[in-house]
């Protein structure tokens, strides 16, 4: 079938591949591709030049100008301000008959707004959290789908391609508006807990207290066959320690994006203890923050008490956010 | 080659069968079946009776003397004492040029002391930490192996059919003696880590504010096809919820069998945080305490300084150890 993208990025832009051509060897699980892509992006992902089944267009009114009726446009950009950009901008231009599926991950509250908003001008809105990230135009983008039953069958044959198995499989009508983003959202506060056991495990097994130490790849490599925790995330550490499993190139700073708090939010909502999700979550902000003040007001109280050491630092030099933080806040400068 | 086995239990004992004839669809990933087992246990599995090349024995004596030496002897009983006492009378009856492996899930510390006390008996000593469970015959056992390569090349025909692939890729000599069994520990803490995240985002979806509920078998599914948080666990989450998504017949009581506390251990003795860990490890002792004091404390104190409502438990019957401990403690009986 035809349908509109908007958003050609790492995300968007292998989708629109996979619906137009397929994964990149040729071999495709889930339905067969020979759909029609109308892309728009301010940046689209140059691999879509010049690709039979990809038309791109410079203006979302071109995009719309397009597609025949029932149009179909699928919103592939970051959650947020541009996703509520883009939905605003296609409200406008969009008549009835026609559905806009939101694949990012949006906050299902934003989703539910949006769906009554929409629903109100007779435009139909489905929301498909896709997981699978730059891995997926190979081997299928796993989708939780809410909405309308009979919006989602518009754009079942779409579905059906992305995924790498038909439903119940490979994707799933998971509920009514929003319930698609919300069982994103848990997957993702999910990934963030699965992520932080794993590196607490390897960075134990790093200073294990045996000569020669132990390699990390080897560990990651052996747990990838038969043991109890090996999976895909494994295997993406297997395939990153391979590379430099002394990770000396990475700075200790991990980002989010905002499923994680949001599920910390949904525990809060609903009174359900998550202390691993949300001590995964706190554990990245901690990775970011280069003052941590909790660790200097302990230690500078364990002196008030115990007359325990600290450990000084100059602040004479004015290099960081944290030490200018200091000074302002009082602090005499040495 | 042949091989003794001292346990033959869920693990033992279809390792034992493995190591004789395969699996259980004669489908065997890995190097062929065919070897000679001389198995002892206490209760041997009942699947374990006329199977050609697998030999019963009713002592340790006996065992020892079917073995031709070099002798060969796997260890597959519980940690702590079965494994201290097996060792023990194992060295016991043993002469030099003898290997002892013990695959169970025994502490690093002890299997150090051990290795040091056989090794003055000229008795080799292999720790082959080994993952699998149930699903091991089928699949093949992830072994993480320490010791002496002298010792590990002695048994290579045997861990090279229980895994489900050669080394480095189905097991792995991961370093000195005790090395084995610290990997396969923190394999074990890691895996405390995946199954409270799992856990937890499970439970908010139960919970999820949307009519008619969220399918917790049908999410399984389909996080199983594609997404980032794939994973063996997960498929056995799905298989055990399909049987019954509710669990209602799940009592929430999570045993340990040591291996998440000396995570934390190592952990501590290494001055390294593993907050999602610890918290996994807490939250099975929580699940297994309904006295809950530090609760009781907290409603108690919340009554004391604002004046809080608590909710009132009825002290006058003496169902459980909870409420003994109340009243021992001193706490009146109404």
């Amino acid at each position: 079938m035809q349908i509109g993208f908007v958003g050609l990025g790492k995300m968007g832009g292998n989708m629109a591949l996979r619906l137009a051509v397929g994964s990149e060897d040729g071999k495709v699980k889930g339905a067969p591709p020979g759909h029609t892509v109308v892309g728009y992006a301010k940046d689209p992902n140059p691999a879509l030049a010049n690709i039979p089944g990809v038309e791109l267009v410079d203006t979302l009114d071109k995009l719309i100008a397009k597609l025949k009726p029932p149009r179909a446009v699928w919103v592939m950009v970051p959650a947020g301000n541009p996703t509520e950009d883009v939905i605003t901008q296609l409200s406008e231009l969009l008549k009835q008959d026609a559905v806009i599926i939101d694949g990012g991950n949006s906050y299902y509250k934003d989703t539910l707004r949006r769906a009554d908003h929409l629903s109100k001008r007779d435009i139909a809105f489905i929301d498909a959290g896709t997981s699978g990230g730059i891995w997926g135009r190979a081997e299928g983008y796993c989708m939780m789908v809410g909405g309308d039953r009979a919006a989602i069958d518009s754009v079942r044959p779409i579905l059906d391609t992305l995924a790498p198995a038909p439903s119940p499989d490979g994707w799933a009508h998971v509920g009514p508006h929003g319930a698609g983003h919300f069982v994103k959202m848990i997957h993702n506060g999910i990934e963030y807990g699965l992520m932080e056991a794993y590196g607490e495990g390897f960075e134990i097994l790093r200073h294990a207290p045996f000569d020669g130490g132990i390699d990390l790849h080897g560990i990651a490599r052996v747990w990838n066959h038969g043991s109890v925790i090996r999976s895909w995330l494994l295997e993406l550490a297997e395939r990153m320690l391979r590379e430099d499993s002394t990770l000396k190139t990475i700075q200790p700073y991990v980002e989010d994006s905002g499923e994680g708090r949001w599920t910390v939010q949904a525990a809060i909502d609903e009174n359900v203890p998550a202390p691993v999700i949300a001590a995964s979550l706190f554990a990245r902000f901690e990775s970011r923050d280069p003052e941590n003040f909790s660790a200097r007001f302990c230690a500078a109280l364990r002196k008030q008490f115990g007359g325990h050491d600290v450990h000084r630092k100059d602040v004479t030099t004015k290099t960081d956010a944290g030490e200018r933080q200091m000074q302002s806040d009082g602090s005499k400068a040495t």
